[in-house]
């Protein structure tokens, strides 16, 4: 499964060189990567009231092209890796004219337990809809 | 009381214009009114333990000279009103080298008890050394 | 014309209690602005190459409501005062599914020219499209 | 050299899982490096006036253990690599407190002519400095 999102760049995301700022990506990794959840059918809210969060562990990011104001962007997103305890997702931010790579990434979450903080066997059903959503 | 806060603007907090991006003033407010009330001895922290937040229900602000890219600025923080119900600050950010004027600007908080999610009367411990606060 | 733009709330746009943190409304205000415009045939990538920026010079928002990862908000956004010099807009935001008021806001800008720094009179070709937009 | 930075949590620094959201380590790690280079004698307003700028080509990060609200944080900053066209950074970010640590992380940046948007070789008056801080 790969997920595309399209994002128009606002000015609030670019900086004084008249680009996107760097860590405004890692928020679009985010958005990708809410967006494939929720095609798999899960959402942070429904984990959340589970008493699960997952944290991002890990986050890598080339910047290859400077993404600019009021472009629309492609965020495409893919499952990586996926265990009991960890999942993680690799990005490619394009520009939509003309596929211009602006970015490519990867992150990594683990399974927490709200309650104890402690890392966390995720439950089945959300581990179904998970590898569903990977093998798609 | 006036609290004074001196915060070196950051690259992050500047857009395309080259100068601060004006929704992030109001982050600035914000650092204002916490160093404010953390010489009141009043934490966030605390007020949230005992079962109390006070989020913002209103700002205004006017922008008077923009703001760049390493400047130091001094955020002054004033309290101007203050019930059991509610309390309102008034900012003044300038430029440190030569007061150069920045921002002016007016929040007001409510309290509310976290559990019903409506307006509460805030417990006296925390009004006297508000009130404490503002009479100083 | 009222313009209106549909933005569902980012995890990164929330705060430790849950909610939208009250700066990023301000960014909203943005995204609905940048939006009215555009249906208006106006850019400011345009506009910035004729050598003029259009900063904020004042900002009001009032928060009813809460807003919370996930949910679908509606911005509207109305153009309310228009000279050569300024032009005045206002935002309300409401819940997509109830209408629930969550902010309403007003914003000022005014047209300065690059170059100098100084407040300028707009081009008839902007005037005409914004006073077009206002009278739709 | 190593360049230490200490930096409070701010509240619109948080999520709504009550803990630093994870891109706001990448803007702390720019605070780091723009201190490390103030204290190098380079600040990035000369090097833009001089037509360089030096974007962010990559950036990794660990996430080790979640930042909270008004803790006191520690950001390390040494500088890795440098050539005339590219420099690297290695970042460590603790809490103050207790030496908990929080994040780990690296970026690279390269030089480029801001005309011509290429690479291009730093002129020796910055690399002096750049290397003159790696040494000490």
């Amino acid at each position: 499964m790969i997920s595309r999102t399209v994002y128009r760049v606002k000015f609030f995301d670019t900086d004084a060189m008249a680009v996107i700022h760097h860590s405004n990506y890692i928020r679009l990794f985010e958005i990708g990567r809410v967006e494939l959840l929720r095609k798999a059918g899960i959402t942070l809210d429904e984990i959340m009231a589970d008493g699960f969060v997952f944290p991002i562990t890990e986050v890598r990011a080339k910047f290859h092209n400077p993404g600019k104001f009021d472009d629309e962007l492609v965020i495409e997103t893919k499952p990586a890796a996926l265990t009991k305890a960890k999942m993680a997702f690799d990005y490619r931010i394009a520009r939509k004219d003309d596929d211009l790579l602006i970015v490519t990434g990867h992150t990594q979450n683990v399974f927490t337990k709200i309650e104890t903080g402690h890392i966390a066997r995720l439950p089945e059903k959300y581990y179904d809809r998970f590898r569903a959503a990977m093998e798609n």
